[in-house]
């Protein structure tokens, strides 16, 4: 099973997104996780290969489940571990292999085009100190079809 | 990948464990993950099912990962997704399938036997308000031969 880990880095009320260049949507750096690693290992690589900075104490603020169906069949499943952190060390790569990286006013975060499960996490994350837990329903294009998340709404 | 959630539940400094027949190890009560679930469904269900109780708010306290190796070579790799909680709901079952469930005073938890590497997390999630990371490397018949946690031990 795929496995992602991703980081929300949360600067002077900017967040550093990454546009990608298929969908144009935007999302946090991050990556696939390695076998044999741990969650937090692999965010901390994978934002490190994607930006060229060294998150410091991230902190897991979700763990989601994602499904992609097709004519009601699961196709594929995957997981994603979302961190938050405020703090950073190094110098921003001036091209990152994977998109183009931009600092997002927090308030303009949920403008952007995304995907519609990753705007219910970043609405829920960026305005709350809880944990959140969540399952998401897709097609294979993307489209969001069900999505559960607990707590359901930022308190 | 084979993905765990349990939960330490922690009720007047007493954690219910189970002691499980093969080795007469003790665990938290908890299981696999099923397909399309995300890890708090996951754990609720497990700890039901294998308790009769119906665990309160649930919060993750730490993401492991787990490796097995023989001769060098990994043979198993799984997840493992530790949660914490001081409520439920429910009346314990007389007779659990799993093994024997037993209240256990929190200061004797560590002297029980069990996987070296379950030691190490007790140690830190009883004595802690951290959320913990961590890899654990086993031989075929369990014992550990590495471990890295993070942090490397409770505040």
């Amino acid at each position: 099973m795929q496995r992602v880990a991703n980081c929300i880095l949360r600067v002077n009320n900017q967040v550093l997104m990454l546009k990608k260049p298929r969908r144009g949507w935007y999302v946090v750096p991050g990556g696939k996780m390695e076998a044999g690693e741990n969650i937090k290992d692999s965010v901390i690589r994978e934002f490190k290969e994607e930006t060229g900075l060294d998150i410091v104490d991230p902190e897991l603020k979700g763990s989601f489940t994602f499904i992609m169906k097709e004519d009601n069949e699961t196709v594929q499943e995957w997981m994603m571990f979302t961190f938050q952190t405020t703090s950073f060390q190094g110098e921003l790569l001036e091209f990152s292999e994977e998109g183009e990286l931009e600092w997002v006013d927090v308030n303009e975060v949920l403008d952007k085009p995304m995907a519609e499960g990753d705007r219910h996490i970043f609405k829920h994350i960026l305005n709350s100190e809880d944990q959140i837990y969540g399952t998401f329903v897709y097609t294979t294009d993307f489209k969001l079809i069900d999505q559960d998340m607990d707590p359901s709404r930022p308190k």
